[in-house]
């Protein structure tokens, strides 16, 4: 089989496709045939050598959508000829987070769904709902694990409360569409007109250019009446943490997500006094997370925002998309 | 009657005693003859002018403890000859702070307890403990109760769990005391030995010199066999936030706290993500956080410490001492 | 003014129509010239005389919407001209029950709106959406709310979850609109196949006549995949706890609501072990949860199911049709 | 090596030793050399067959400690040498039950500990503090956790709130020792002022003993200032729920706990309206709750109450003793 390989020097030029033996699955693991992937941010820096300081060879890439082709022994939870898709974290099944369930994720330091066929822990896959096609299953382990945790496990939200998200990026858009699903107000930015046209199209409530509205926090507080959003998806990147903190209202939720935020401004720890604001950083979600978002997509018929498509023999040109930040949700590999 | 007063250009020189008239009690409000009042950090800024912008003249000190002398109609809740002390913010009975319930406090922007007869509002005194000292009671609004908060409303801990005090003010005090009571093992940080001697006559379990370990969070990791501290309250200063998110276990919970904290060093939001931790202001509590906070002082029979008394009428020195920052605990005003 | 009075011997019959003086706001009131009032089991059983043990004269209804005609002294959250509804407990204004919080409520032990001219605290009234007509608008202090906190304050619920509404009085049809809302999957039980179709106008996912399908709770099983119910509105009346106890999912949450439960069979407490199922009574709630239904009840637009409306000094009718049960949704007095 | 196993026509007569080839482990299972094991109420029903309808041949008892002899293979979390207690749920590693976490129990269906040598799943053992006896270790996986999650996990304390503990039953014992160490206020049912002392002795605040004082609620009330209990673990049989239930304060909870509840009295739905209480099932906890309470343990060095030993080849002695009910604390089988 082939197989997507990056190592140094890193970066998206670096990015091979190699022949690799077929794999089998030991006791306890599947085959899966991979029929679709997804691209994260994470996916990107993972490549270019900057998440973390990953070692060797890495197969790339944590969400996948594919067929189990072959079990190994003891594997009850999954059949051959089942639809799955790959948990970002294959040892987190249920609870809050510890060092264990998030010591390993796939796409680095393990191998990822970038490849025709992988190997996975039986207990880190999922059945998904059948409406779904493979690439919009293939977008669902990371971002929207990472919003669904955000909103309905890390923040404590009713109907009718307000959530902001900042971009339209994967993360933001399955926000958005989760948001609407629960009864939530929605306030979204984005530098872009279009984008936010797209993002009122799939039900936005409220939409703010930050280029031409710098002080979005004011636009947040004039859509809530003054009171503030009870949660932000902060993914902005440099500079947008500073307006959440003054968007979200008295001891509102700012959850901090994903790899463009790690690089932001910094909050002065006394900022937060005078609010009672809570500011948590996400790390995607437990299976039991997973599990129960299905039911919810399943419910709403929500379909996830594939926004590009490329060969997965090409996915040079993918992450070249990602880094141009052009896309509106997500960019796929097809296999 | 004498009240103290400060205005313009404040700072510690500038307080005064001055003679008012004696006030009266209105529909729903008391008179309280002041025995006790105790010192916060926020006063030191209040009468420095440097907590907001004070306007006008201010009667500091939002902690204190006296004896109903009149009510006022309608009254009920207490009566002539109840010792009771001030809640910090008169109109947060109950539920999550909201900016109605913490717009106002004692001490700036309204009159505070600086003054020989105080008038209250009915709702916004609490009845304390028989066995308490009124200079003991006087500690309790905005110390004792910030440090319940984070660790029994905000945090969510079982017995056993870590609590990592930053030094011996009076919320740190007050949080080693009610750990101790809840079964919490206890972390107290400081740059005196002589102060770490004192916490542990009070029942700390591990003690850190942070001068001679200015990374503090490995004594922190070693105590807790790896996993790091469930709790921080972090009140440590300029500086002390970086260690504190090495310090703190995944998903754990750094309270952010008080006065000294607002000045300190920024806190890079991505650095949240990876141990998904959670960052978290605390502006004192609700009157029902503070009945119940009395209910626990009077089961263990908790004695507050008072470190340094002066009589009222040199609130100057006292102030003074507070700002040389030598107490282990609070200091209070006798009347 | 006129108003609605009854005493022994009770029941329906003894409801009369009394004229009294004109009531004036004290210090801290409200006087309201009532324009709508909605009818609860509660007050069918209060008149009775069968709710707790009324003493002397009532002044039946809780539930009411009029405007604002004069304020006392002191007056401040609201003005001459507003358009308000009654808070249930006029005392409860935030946070978990209290004896202090629930031990008065109107339309007995003290008077309620069933009379031109209300007196009521100021603290104890509410704005609520103006897109609402009166009628609607006081169909929400008992029922709605009851509705409302069963499911988003004392339950944990997340979009995709179930929740089960036993037959269609008011608190059930509000709690199929706020499900919706929310994104829950719903199952609505009636005798009524009519009825059920009218549920099913308002969105329901499932429905159950319970004529024909005694055992309901395998059709709860069945729409969950087996899985069970997250959260069940118990307000059968006798015998429905069993199946409730059945369609239960483990952990799942049994909500008790209101006076027809009230005289159900028993849960024998073994019955709750093998899968750890939480039974809770519900006793309407405080005014922040009220402001926060207003705040979904405004995003969603939803609009309270007012099915008879009767002029006030018909109210024997009014509740005559109450106890015949042949209602969906609510009963409203005009005034 | 021999075997406790037990049958038709069931009963403690019915209880036999026999010999037994010694088993090896699988992949991901440890060979267990049992050391001790502890007795619970739940044994004696199984054994009695009226656990639900066991089938075939039952090895009971689900609490035992012992030394790892072997290991399959793959396994990573314990070694040969460590000692280890068996957890209730082998596969109720974290987060709320499920029925695939809670649907095996060992000691029934699945083979327990009642013989000298045990295979048990890797994930089903945890390491337990050194300064235990094997006997006092052996006390910890069904009856210790019953109580903690119930306690922390369950119900929602904090410092000073009021527990009930019914009986000196094992549960109860660890109730009170965990409430102790969590800085609850304690109040311990008996009907044996003998007992009762020994409560004393570990450190009860408030003895009632229920022979004398049937209506033991109204002793909760006065050790309460009136207020009630927060939590009551109800496991006393029948006819206490009623006491239960009065002595609950507003929005308090019932914990229902173990076989003897199983057979009491109903809980008319309605009556917990009105005081908005709480009433929910407790069926053991996961490996993550357990290694929590372990972590408790360590800290307060809190020592198991081992009341009575018997060689476990005198098993019958030992369930004769437990069906007699004159314990206090656990009974323990020594190898």
């Amino acid at each position: 089989m082939r197989a997507l390989n990056v190592a140094e020097p890193w970066g998206i030029d670096a990015l091979q496709l190699v022949e690799t033996p077929d794999p089998q699955p030991g006791a306890g693991e599947v085959l899966v045939r991979i029929r679709a992937a997804s691209l994260n941010y994470r996916d990107l820096k993972m490549i270019g050598g900057s998440y973390g300081q990953p070692q060797g060879v890495v197969v790339p890439l944590s969400d996948g959508c594919g067929v189990v082709e072959a079990v190994g022994e003891g594997v009850t939870r999954v059949a051959v000829g089942d639809r799955v898709v790959s948990n970002f974290f294959p040892n987190w099944i249920a609870g809050p987070p510890t060092p264990e369930k998030i010591g390993v994720a796939l796409g680095g330091p393990i191998p990822g769904v970038g490849r025709e066929l992988a190997v996975l822990k039986e207990q880190g896959v999922s059945r998904v709902p059948d409406f779904l096609t493979d690439q919009q299953a293939a977008t669902l382990p990371c971002a929207a694990l990472t919003a669904w945790r955000a909103m309905f496990v890390d923040a404590n939200l009713q109907p009718g409360d307000t959530v902001v998200l900042l971009g339209t990026g994967g993360v933001s858009i399955f926000g958005l569409q989760f948001a609407r699903a629960a009864g939530l107000r929605t306030v979204v930015t984005s530098s872009s007109d279009e984008k936010l046209e797209r993002a009122k199209a799939l039900g936005a409530d409220h939409l703010v250019n930050y280029r031409t509205t710098a002080e979005w926090s004011r636009a947040v507080r004039q859509a809530t009446g003054g009171r503030g959003a009870d949660l932000i998806l902060e993914v902005g990147g440099p500079g947008t943490i500073e307006q959440s903190l003054q968007a979200v209202r008295v001891a509102g939720h700012i959850a901090v997500i994903g790899g463009v935020a790690a690089g932001g401004g910094g909050i002065v720890p006394g900022s937060l006094i005078g609010n009672s604001a809570r500011v948590q950083g996400v790390y995607v979600g437990s299976r039991e997370m997973f599990e129960a978002m299905c039911r919810a997509i399943e419910l709403h018929r929500i379909e996830p925002v594939v926004d590009k498509v490329f060969h997965w023999t090409e996915a040079q040109q993918a992450f070249a998309a990602m880094r141009d930040g052009q896309h509106f949700g997500k960019i796929v590999l097809e296999f």
